[in-house]
């Protein structure tokens, strides 16, 4: 098979991707082809959805508000990527648009906004956190954007977790596990295998009593990244990171270059 | 043995730590105890100097422009530390920063700046950085601070490389090995344990003679992170993290917090 043609920008599109599929861009879209790349008609883009794959796409009409592409061929298939989930307290703004960036390099598939007793913020901007995701998603090359959840308090979400699905929790107290060891334990029972997920607290750490909670639950591991007391973004980074390159995808190769 | 005494503050200071020894804060430093923490003469401030553990001193004189402290008891010994290096291009300045920082708190004892074909910058604010690896040192509990070299060009660093020392290359490209498979590997052979490098390129990458002349060096070993194609930084912190987890201190227990 011939690499596919080298596009000039990789774009995340909610529509369906289809040989000669019409695609309208956004305005966001249209300026950024328009005047930050300086493309022109008949230039190839590639675009994903989250279900289709990747495709080329030829620009046929590049206006000031909007633009107008039409699919061409597939380049890569849609392939299942590891079911990983963050679940992560509101932090100051900086910080979380750091950490929702990171995440989806990493290749989180859900962002689970929590509420925890020692959470400062009240309120996320959403949108701003779903654009950081989309922008991240279209530089890493990866074929999804990740979901980004409605935040909940942190009982609640726990009190609705699906079986089956292990969580790590990032604690910075009280008894834990090795994080290698956690993953490594994991990486021997098939249904743990590339659904799991992460629990970083707020800049003030969870209480003694969420802590004493949450280690109670079957589906808890507390882990341990070490004994330097880690930011909650960079917990949360640290912890991906090893889930990935232990139980996720960091032995799957990595895909043509555009 | 009791606790350490509570402080209110954890300073990185260059002087010698010992039962008595008088230690002179510098402005910004007497700035922060005075305006920032409003703490007055007689409280307890912990501090480290990479050398001689972490003390508990007491406050004895709090000026606008200076502070006096006088160091009491050791709260915990020097212990020896991983000794890992971080060999890094120059990157965009926000990105450096964050980087900096986050490789403090992931326990690297070297920063190294390397310029590699594509790197943009050519020069560094070195001031900057040594005050964002201090301040990451001060909240992350860790008894020392960074060393960060002068910048040097990458080929040059390579030509002096310590015999023994393994260096993980975060490839985008070309040939590599996934870094949990590596790392474990390297934690088989007792001499590699606690000593290691990871070197990751300039935004653009490295070129591909780069890749070429870094895979043909014994020292050199290329490791993958995944399908997904990471930011500088992000291989950086990720391949930190692996390294702390499976080869460093990952298994050490947390130390007791202030």
């Amino acid at each position: 098979m011939s690499p596919p043609p080298a596009t000039a920008a990789r774009l995340y599109v909610a529509a369906d991707l289809a040989p000669g599929a019409p695609i309208a861009l956004d305005v966001a879209q249209a300026h950024y082809l328009r005047n930050v790349l300086r493309l022109a008609p008949g230039a190839a883009v590639a675009l994903f959805n989250g279900r289709d794959g990747e495709w080329t796409a030829a620009i046929d009409d590049l206006g000031k508000r909007a633009a107008l592409l039409r699919c061409q061929v597939q380049r890569r298939p849609q392939l299942p990527e590891p079911d990983l989930w963050l679940l992560f307290a509101p932090i100051k703004r900086l910080r979380i648009d750091y950490l929702v960036e990171k995440a989806t390099e990493l290749g989180v598939a859900e962002l689970q906004p929590v509420f925890t007793r020692r959470t400062v913020a009240s309120r996320l901007n959403l949108a701003r956190l779903v654009a950081h995701a989309v922008e991240a998603a279209e530089q890493t090359e990866r074929l999804s954007i990740p979901v980004l959840r409605e935040p909940q308090g942190l009982a609640e979400r726990l009190a609705a977790w699906p079986p089956g699905r292990r969580l790590l929790l990032c604690a910075e107290a009280g008894p834990s596990r090795p994080i290698a060891d956690a993953l490594e334990a994991l990486a021997a029972t098939p249904a743990a295998a590339r659904a799991g997920a992460v629990l970083v607290g707020p800049e003030g750490g969870f209480t003694a009593a969420e802590l004493d909670d949450l280690g109670k639950l079957p589906f808890v591991t507390p882990v341990g990244l070490g004994p330097r007391i880690l930011r909650a973004d960079t917990a949360a980074l640290a912890a991906l990171a090893c889930w990935q390159a232990i139980l996720g995808d960091g032995r799957d190769p990595r895909p043509l270059r555009r």
